[in-house]
């Protein structure tokens, strides 16, 4: 039988994260657990407007803090753990995008580097209206104000790396981090690999929202209260980052040029399907070309995040994946609110 | 006052065209002609079975034909053309997909050339149930069947590149080709920059469907006839496709790496937006950013394909896109049928 | 025995051509024939000191012109055309390099498009001493002034394309086209697949020299008077252009990313290896990884050119590379001076 | 006045690290000190013939040796390391390469992600004659046999990477780490910036030659003793990792895609130039275009490598570099040999 302890944690300010790996557990949890977990936004709360130029106010490293580690009992490399994300609610009612100088998507950057000077800074404030469900843009230089849906996700969720390695909490890789996608909002389960004895699970960076790709290099940036629930799936072993919902599939690359992000994603789905189904190779990959969902994350972190996602209707899916973990954390974390 | 004939055009078979540009027309037509348009599938009709193995029963540069160029009257180089597709039927009830060797994304190819032997090449046939709206794809080594939505889409339009080139109808580029994107749907009106006298529109490639970024390298391929209506804008300028639904407008990008595809639709999209709104320029790459999506149209083809799309409803529309063509065109298809 | 006949193309001006294939030949050659051709500088001899902008007196398509085609008797699809350099002198006592805007390395471009305005456009012209073997740089804001070696060599050399194809001179691809490699120098014999009826060789865009990648995207432009021995070689396939010198053989990628290229000539290098020495694949593989060379052409045109080089010496070459057409053109061009 | 102390470490197996970041020194040292550091070959010493197959002898992340890190007294953050290479002797009279499973330019991987299979896994055991200055390669399935030149470099050298970060010493980055570039020989001098409290340098994997990308994945493996000289330039920042020889300056990228290696490298260059001689921007920017070298380093890494590498003699150098460690560390070895 599965535990249903719930424990609710908010850092301090110097206890956030800014590395994947190399830190001490802030908490033990154990499979069956719900979290509730206070995250911080990307710029630590130190944006609050149009005054705030991000490179003028934060300091490197301390950008994107996450809260945890969290130990996970039980934990171990070779193992998979399971991450349901039950809600996430924004902690406050703004939140804050901008531009920084030499990041972005439509910039030259400390790596595609150039001779040209960097964009100009400047911050955008977004009003946030949970009863309406509702994100609002303000354009800075002229009148216009339009209302987008309020759709929160979590930027950065992972695990410690293994292999003895740290990462900053700004890169995606195959331990999660950074992955910049919208599809980790509620109702997602998130399965990553287990490098570490006790996982080291993290996360922060919460969006209202973002665009496929976070073009500007920054979302509609929160903090949240966020809710999940865990478990542990022995002698599971996931390569890259994988999702799933009520309806779908989804596997998860991270990789430079963009379209290694897209070969990952799709290589793993396609062998998670055989893995489910049992369909041929070529069969799954044949079905995934014309079923498939590509849904691009960020082209502006370290790392790039693609997506391939499948319905799972499509698929002959004798086995539920990961023993069903999605339903039965699903259920757990739906019972415990 | 817009003219408003309508003429189809079945291809003879040596009447194919596998070249964008450095060819005659095939027909003249007008601003606010409706043509329906006869196209071949991208293997030509002979690859109708699995014993029909592309690599054997096609002969290079014979892939991939496309029906015309139709020389329409009045596009000189500096306008725009808009071409509206009214509708996209499938020709047959069955169509077909491949592997082909060295070509797709989780293969290496004769660009991303490795040491490695090709994956097999096997065909895949689909049933195409046009009244239920379904395509039925059919497991090659297993039992597994199961339906698709019908989703008919061209996978290969566009004017001649200018410049005196001629470019084979593989490549998707600034003049469209094979763009291979789910957006070429009944629906849509595409916009692509004239660069030649006479525009010299031509399509082919249709797609019962395809998953974003058609892994393996090639869509649900069918024979159709597509309706389509065309309008010369004079004095507009386009740089790269440019489509228009009822609800969105989005921008075309072609190039690898993949990022720079991405690079390019939110270039685009971001200065469309700013030309057709005021908004400006980091205030609408700042909107994008956040509402913005980026489907994958291709990642196989010698150009990879990312779209930049935004709903019309979030941006400060005052000027309706190329004088309104979108609604003109479609209210003209529309009262034709 | 070989003809040894010997002739001289000078373009007049309005027979410069801009593309390869979609051209009528210029003249006709022969296998043994020297040719002795004109070829004007990039710019089309237009840019001639500091107020001659590039994007001011050149007009978009008439860059980079070439010389030719000249139709080579006897080439049919599947045979091989040998080039050898046998001289390039530059035809001027000065040579000219440029900005220009939003092209090269350093700089976003339309197709790594990003935000940011364009470099400042500015002319460099140098001073070419053929006497002292030096071309001089001077600097535009100081007064540095420095002597680089002379190091002449054909910046775009190729052949028809094939398929129905006809291609810009700005590009470099399979068929040869706008390489931009320090390595097409006098002493050189160049191996171009050829894929259309006389095959339609044409050359132009000389450098006075080049840096490794031409980061700028312009080398020292020249005009040259360029001497060439030409052979078909029946029946021998060439996927991408091969290179030899009296102690080396190289192969030449195009394409984007530079990986892409990487792959593309370290892969033709490890074939033709394995064909001319019966080395077994993995063995020239590992051959080629110790004792290769790897300079990059350009990173600023359309594709990228990256070449992969192995002395002759360290290879077991039982067969002389294409029946010796290296050392014949060499002594018949050497015959002929 | 500079120390000039000498030491020798030679780490027990146990010792050996397998990050750069993340681990204790191992020992201090100070400006101007001489250091003789035993290091091992990437395999541990390990694979020693055709049967130790690396992916069975081996078990990860127990890859790629280094020793260290040795604690530089005084370095701290903003300051540069320079590190000159005064001799590198192989260990042993043989050394290894291999292909490795998945890894290398000319086989897909676990970021180029394909359906294929890999290639076959294999050894190749090289004779390392250091009086004749040769490294032996013999062919695995037929009998050539070939002297290539010995040219002993250290391919992974590095120091903490700062915030917070702990990295595989499988990676190449703006800290050091798997350059893999010939260019890293004996007489060089190396320049890193500082991140953290004492640097903490660390190297191993030396090569015994490679070629240009290291296109199987795997130099000429050697363990070896290597002589170094160190001091600590304060106030001098590096963002990337820089070359000096008595000839040549030289900046690193670290990257993919690979043109953003070679993007990197050359804004750095660019910028280095500008800094010694007081070339405006764009002047630097030209002469590097037409003078530069930008040599490959890997193409198989994490990140790949490019330098981009000029004269010293064509820039107008006021100013040596780094106060004129370089030579002053040379001057400094050589007295101590």
């Amino acid at each position: 039988m599965i535990a249903m302890d719930q424990f609710t944690y908010r850092p301090a300010r110097d206890e956030l994260a800014y590395t994947f790996g190399g830190r001490l557990p802030v908490a033990h949890v154990r499979s069956g657990d719900i979290l509730r977990v206070h995250t911080e936004d990307c710029f630590g709360g130190l944006v609050r407007g149009p005054a705030d130029l991000p490179s003028q106010v934060c300091r490197m490293p301390y950008l994107n803090p996450v809260s945890g580690p969290f130990f996970v009992e039980d934990a171990e490399p070779g193992d998979t753990l399971a991450v349901h994300i039950a809600s996430i609610v924004p902690a406050r009612d703004w939140g804050v995008s901008a531009t920084f100088p030499y990041f972005g998507a439509l910039t030259s950057t400390s790596h595609t580097a150039t001779l040209q000077p960097p964009l100009d800074e400047r911050v955008w404030v977004y009003d946030i209206d949970r009863a309406a469900g509702v994100v609002r843009y303000h354009a800075t230089e002229s009148e216009h104000t339009v209302d987008l849906p309020l759709d929160p996700m979590i930027g950065t969720i992972g695990v410690a790396p293994g292999g003895m390695e740290s990462r900053s909490t700004i890169v995606p890789d195959h331990y999660g981090g950074n992955l910049d996608t919208p599809e980790l909002r509620a109702g997602t389960t998130l399965y990553l690999g287990v490098n570490v004895h006790g996982a080291m699970l993290a996360l922060g960076d919460g969006h209202a929202r973002q665009g496929q790709g976070e073009a500007c290099g920054v979302g509609v940036e929160i903090a949240t209260m966020t809710t999940l629930a865990v478990e542990v799936i022995k002698g599971a072993d996931t390569a890259w980052p994988r999702l799933e919902t009520d309806t779908a599939i989804m596997s998860v690359g991270c990789a430079r040029p963009l379209e290694d992000a897209y070969r990952i994603a799709h290589q793993d789905l396609t062998a998670w399907t055989v893995d489910l189904c049992g369909l041929q190779t070529l069969d799954a990959y044949q079905l995934i070309s014309q079923a498939g969902r590509a849904p691009i994350g960020n082209v502006c972190d370290p790392n790039y995040t693609v997506l391939a996602a499948v319905d799972k209707a499509l698929i002959p899916q004798s086995l539920p994946a990961y023993h069903d973990a999605h339903a039965r954390l699903r259920n757990l974390a739906g019972a415990r609110e």
